[in-house]
């Protein structure tokens, strides 16, 4: 690999709160997002994210200190959704990325540092929206563990669908409720059955859930009826967000034979604001295993690539702050930790599996990578696997006990990269409530 | 009901093309797409069909004929996408309806009919495109006996999944793989699973299928997090198209458990350029049945309304047209007919339920209602009922056969309203063409 100087530890910002340990957004991240300041009725535009400031990329297009590609990049950014900014692809994505690098790189001050400084937004006054015009959006299904987890709750006897080896299976999930961080989530009405029963009943969600993801942005996409080679597949992603695939366990399982879920997950999508770069990411790559005795990929899904560098050691966390927290002052709990390095299918696998067939994906596009669960208990994505779906309920320190969700609670999601040598790469907060169901007592 | 003028039978229009008996698009009729004239650069804007013409309201919105409600509605549709239209709700829908049937009847020779005339384009000289920025394209399953068909031909003792009767099961679809009549479908390439072998193999889909379906546009949409209640549910469709929802049952039936279709179905979904209003198909609304001895519908999907004139009666045909029939100067041969009015689950219904756990539908979102057979062999929507997997090819009468679709293939579907002492309401045509898969031999 080329010496990347946006990826050197040792580089600086200007800017202080950049330089300071643990920060998620120091110089080696530049994540993108679309914002305005919180409450104004200014237009929602592009920003990247540096140390504790938003630099503002409509007013860094007004000025002239970027040129040519990045120029143009930092135009397209001007606007409230990022896809034209996503259509111009990696060779925009880098120059523009590499430039903002230079110009918030440590120099003896200069007057572009002033016009700079002119363009930033405190990040702590700003407020997100959906960061592009999301065309479709589908959800994996590519955790082994979460698939095995919840399997073997249901169907001890045979927890893993034939296909899940051989298949990064997936559905089309619905865009309309796709909110940002601080999404407010009503917990959903519907039908459910309960084991033994006639007839189903009508009614509030009772086994509302979680499931932490990661969401990848398409740039590029490809014409209908091609496809995308597994090898050229990650030049088509722009970066990757979090995200939480709400679900309505109850409803779920009781409509999804034989087409799969639908009200069970369409009510809510909640993802972070912060777009992290595949670029800024690449220090954490790390060699994608596949067990000598278990099925080896199609040659459609086969990559030298991928078996050297295809996974990625993205830290997760899942905190819960219920109303009882914030009551007492107290803080949020941390439920689960897990990393994406143990997803059973990569990136470029799900990108390429996508297009095989010749479905159009569109700059824009969300990819949902499915629950990500590692092999151990506390890295379980989603609380039907830790409490096992009821029998064994979540006892939390402050003494409340957890099944399910309940109505107030507040589901956290924190995302990073981190390794001695190189700079933390973080991906923010990932925020959604529960409210209570409409028409509910 | 009140009477409606523009049910009336006995009205006719001074274009003579469109009194003529069989044609779809009598004055009665008027419905919507969007087209520009063929190998043109016009921009595409939105046209109303009578006989043989199209009144373009791209044109018919720099003129002063309409005014109020019924010219901002003109208005709205001179775009390229009718999404405002859809948006304005049904009082825009009717009222530009009513001024167009106004201003096509027959009267006494006015100037306003030589300014109509000079906004009509020959249908024969248009070509059209996907009529609204589709956001969401769901798509239900809810003819039984579909269901039924297919569930026996795999599941003998069980063919129907316990939830048919109480939920209408839908799925999410892909939106952007939706082309118009006269779409070319590339065979899908993906992987499918032979009956006891170890594993799968990736190749072109050796079982490709349409199946025909209606499809429902979505007007005015609700907010997240709310329902739309059955009663008021139809007053959210704008009309409703024909719909192709092609599907590689090899690739379909390994893919889908759990989480249902996905590469089987959006390599393509064709629609007909025409949507027919709500409106134009009042006078074919029937009863809707539900045994006695069936399940009920739960309270938020029963509705007086439905019962009484929840089904409506839209005759449907699918024929095949295959490279020898154009080789040799043949018609295509009719595979199959049937009616809209046998499915289980009415249109309301689909709507309610789509909404019920608060998921937000918005305006130009399109609802595919499922296959549709009837209760009868001959009734069948899709060639693996016909050919029932492909055990009893269909023999074509000029002596190919066919156990499912081959390149070359053209899928055409024919729909229409008809009945004593009522006009013919047609949906014109929806054809779709099967082009060799890539890289295959």
């Amino acid at each position: 690999m080329q010496l990347n100087p946006t990826h050197d530890v040792t580089r600086k910002s200007w800017l202080a709160s950049a330089n300071k340990p643990g920060c998620d957004f120091p110089i080696q991240n530049l994540p993108f997002a679309v914002f305005r300041r919180a409450g104004s009725n200014e237009a929602f535009r592009g920003g990247v994210a540096i140390g504790d400031q938003i630099v503002d990329l409509g007013a860094l297009s007004r000025t002239t200190l970027l040129d040519g590609l990045a120029a143009q990049a930092t135009s397209a950014c001007a606007q409230p959704a990022l896809n034209d900014f996503f259509a111009m692809g990696p060779a925009a994505w880098r120059a523009l990325r590499h430039d903002l690098f230079a110009l918030l790189e440590s120099t003896p001050k200069s007057s572009a540092t002033d016009v700079l400084r002119d363009c930033l937004v405190p990040l702590a006054a700003a407020e997100f929206t959906v960061p592009a015009r999301i065309g479709d959006y589908t959800d994996f299904y590519t955790s082994i563990h979460h698939a095995l987890n919840v399997g073997r709750l249901f169907r001890p006897e045979d927890p893993l669908t034939p296909n899940f080896q051989w298949v990064p299976t997936a559905y089309h999930g619905r865009v309309s409720s796709i909110g940002v961080s601080g999404q407010k989530v009503r917990r959903p009405m519907g039908q459910s059955m309960s084991p033994g029963e006639a007839a189903p009943v009508y009614g509030a969600c009772a086994r509302l859930d979680y499931e932490i993801e990661l969401g990848l942005f398409i740039g590029q996409g490809n014409a209908q009826g091609e496809q995308i080679a597994v090898d050229d597949a990650e030049a088509h992603v722009f970066g990757i967000c979090m995200l939480n695939d709400w679900s309505a366990r109850d409803i779920q399982f009781w409509e999804m034979a034989p087409l799969g879920p639908f009200l069970g997950k369409n009510f809510a999508t909640t993802i972070s604001p912060w777009i992290v770069t595949m670029e800024a990411l690449e220090p954490y790559r790390q060699e994608w295993h596949r067990a000598a005795d278990e099925p080896q990929p199609l040659a459609y899904l086969e990559s030298k690539h991928v078996r050297t560098d295809g996974a990625l050691d993205i830290q997760l966390e899942v905190w819960l702050e219920t109303a009882q927290h914030r009551a007492r002052g107290d803080h949020a709990e941390r439920l689960s930790r897990t990393s994406f390095k143990h997803q059973y299918w990569a990136v470029a696998q799900m990108v390429a599996h996508h297009t095989v067939g010749g479905c159009n994906l569109q700059p824009g596009d969300l990819l949902g990578t499915g629950t990500i669960s590692g092999p151990t208990d506390i890295e379980a994505g989603a609380i039907i696997e830790l409490a096992r779906a009821g029998r064994t309920p979540l006892k939390l320190i402050n003494g409340e006990e957890r099944s399910f969700l309940a109505d107030g609670d507040a589901v956290i999601f924190k995302g990073w990269c981190e390794k001695p040598g190189h700079a933390r790469i973080g991906f923010g907060e990932n925020r959604g409530e529960v409210h209570p169901a409409l028409n509910a007592q």
